[in-house]
């Protein structure tokens, strides 16, 4: 079976590395060969890897005209001109494999519908990387009713929240470490301001809950905030603070958004190290699935892809089944609108009566405190960490309202989400 | 589309409640209904839930011979009548999904050959309940040459040794427990004596690695020798004892076993809490991958029974998909030949001279010790704790021959596996 790579970056090297050299392999677990027969690229400049012979071509109507190709593999990244090639390939009968986040996460209905019959469009790779997470939602865990994802769905940032988190200096430390390592791009604003896993999860809450998300509606903070205070007082309160996407079906519709959160030591999203990646999943009857794996990374991304292609040429073979994606829009519920536990750190005028302010604030807007810290303070100020039950953002702004009005309130240090019960409670089930 | 459900168990009605309750979500997902119209049961006795109407059926027949029916479900469990009945309902054109791993372990190849063109075996409820990992073996890690799986496959010995080492007493103490909580069965022996674990193990190896693995060559060994001292003294050296279930990739073969094994708590599979199960699986180009969540009990083995129901209605609407099980059998490396390391714990005389004459031991044997232990002791005896470098257990047991031959040596009190390097240690890529 002929297959076209389009881009020849990492994640494409890999690809056709492996393919070229586990030949063998490949047929004996398909029954048939699958072979590069040409690989677009844009840059006439670049020097390219040995052996890739007369297969390169600048030209995409090379491969979208050539009828002998049967599966399209995107690797280009961002929206255009790879959406276009995209659509072009399915509409042209060619199945397609993209990790292109983006495109699915904007297009991916459109796509879909576009193709001919036969002709599948999978996309394991677009999120976290390795991690069989999009073929387990649309598959194995299609008898469920998914109540509840959580992920850690961005290297970039878990690698240095994660080392924050170690003692390794502040937020411009780490992404400097990040940047050395090769864990952030020249320019990581999408991972540092959650755009990257915002797709992630759209795409996630999409494939689980069964209409699609419109990622300009999902809520959105990056991690650029985070400081080395917020980092040690979690670890005081027994918790650590991670970029966590996170998909609830409530009875109002489904409530998204990804934010940095306060997360108990006790969750399995907790312990996710470096760069990595985890998916938690929650429902009926399944209860709770954790995945965790490489999110990123040449390596890792060539393993789903290189899965995805196996799988769309069997699907040639036997009859196309791709699973359909939803294409009505999710009903969302409204930002701020679902109830979410927070933490604050407020910095004190220190006298009498400040912590009784503060527990008014918060009992006036009708908010209980799940915790309260106050260390021992000879100075004139004093720090109060604290921990909201579940409350609205309008309920919590109220109580913020009435602090800012007192002298007493210097400053409001933080507010971060804080949520997330540990894994098999009681409660799950 | 009509299924047929055999065995009306804690599963069985399980799955019946569910189809019967959920049809319009499985409608939504599938394009077509999905209606339980027959379930086998054996007892003519036993009283059965409500609003099963007229489907209760005794006589198999009424099943096979319906060609109605496209799907059966096999829930009866042990291995006959349901290798049986599975194999006339494939060679009938009837698609199956079984929970069964005992008839996978012994019989998945033979039956997969009987099956009609068209007609699926599925079995993802067989190994691990909820967690996905059999499809993900066969399709979403298709492109990766896999070097190891280590898994904790079985709940009620998980749950044991989870209790022990909170501190739960000993083994009966925990066993106890484990049968009031309904996590052990009237008689545990398949999994005390790790027999259930082989079988899964047995099944994984065979999906990842290409070749059919024979239960009876897995090196087995249960729980029922690990002792209260064991856990305090793998805590002493930062570990745990987890029932490892473990394949792995070398030069001469598949290794393969179960056994308890003393793993760094560092390791991802040290942290697996209760009854619950997980996978872990390495191999290139994926790297690492964890998955975890509960391996059995009815609402998880659901789950898993009807994404394969779900799958096999796809499939029989859009052509047969199922993969190939392999049917030659798997090269395996012979029973020792493969090295591992090892945890001892010796009681000695109290004398001088009686560690050099251990360490002596080992190292004429060609051994290195990687860490011992040895506590203060005023009375006539002392107790050394040890782990060794990887040996192969021919090696090993030459050096404990020489110890035994020795009156210093009063008593080996524990011999068991230590094992597995913590996840994302660089080694790994």
């Amino acid at each position: 079976m002929r297959i076209a790579v389009l881009g020849l970056g990492t994640v494409g090297r890999h690809v056709v590395e492996a393919l070229d050299s586990e030949r063998e392999l490949f047929r004996s677990r398909l029954g048939e060969e699958l072979e590069v027969t040409r690989i677009l690229v844009r840059d006439r400049e670049k020097e390219r890897p040995a052996g890739l012979d007369g297969r390169i071509t600048y030209d995409p109507s090379a491969i979208l005209a050539d009828p002998s190709i049967e599966i399209v593999v995107e690797l280009l990244g961002g929206l255009e001109p790879a959406r276009t090639l995209i659509e072009q390939a399915l509409r042209a009968g060619k199945s397609v494999v993209t990790a292109n986040k983006e495109v699915i996460a904007r297009s991916g209905p459109a796509l879909s519908r576009s193709a001919t019959p036969g002709a599948d469009l999978l996309f394991e790779a677009a999120v976290a990387g390795g991690i069989p997470i999009i073929r387990s939602l649309q598959e194995s865990l299609a008898g469920n009713r998914l109540e509840a994802i959580y992920g850690i769905v961005n290297g970039t940032t878990n690698y240095i929240l994660s080392r924050m988190q170690q003692g390794g200096g502040g937020f411009a430390d780490a992404l400097d470490e990040a940047r050395r390592l090769g864990y952030a791009e020249a320019d990581p604003s999408d991972d540092l301001d959650a755009v990257d896993a915002v797709r992630k999860i759209a795409i996630l809450a999409s494939l689980a809950f069964g209409g699609w998300v419109d990622v300009d509606a999902v809520a959105k903070e990056g991690i650029r905030g985070i400081t080395e205070d917020d980092m040690a007082e979690a670890k005081r309160l027994g918790g650590v603070i991670k970029l966590i996407a996170r998909a609830e079906a409530t009875q109002d519709g489904l409530s998204l958004g990804v934010s940095p959160t306060l997360i108990p030591l006790g969750h399995p999203l907790a312990d996710v190290p470096g760069a990595q990646n985890a998916v938690y999943v929650r429902g009926e009857p399944i209860g709770e699935l954790l995945f965790q794996g490489p999110g990123a990374g040449g390596p890792a991304t060539s393993s789903a892809v290189i899965g995805d292609i196996i799988d769309a040429a069997r699907s040639r073979r036997t009859g196309g089944r791709s699973v359909d994606l939803p294409r009505e829009p999710a009903p969302l519920v409204p930002l701020g609108q679902h109830a979410h536990a927070y933490y604050l750190r407020l910095r004190l005028r220190n006298e009498t009566g400040a912590l009784a302010l503060v527990a008014q604030a918060f009992a006036s807007a009708g908010i209980g405190l799940s915790s309260v810290r106050q260390p021992m303070s000879a100075s004139g100020e004093s720090i109060v960490s604290l921990v909201t039950a579940p409350t609205r953002r309008g309920q919590l702004d109220e109580a913020r309202l009435r602090l800012r009005r007192s002298p007493t309130l210097l400053a409001e240090e933080s507010l971060i989400l804080a949520e997330l019960e540990p894994m098999d409670a009681p409660s799950a089930r």
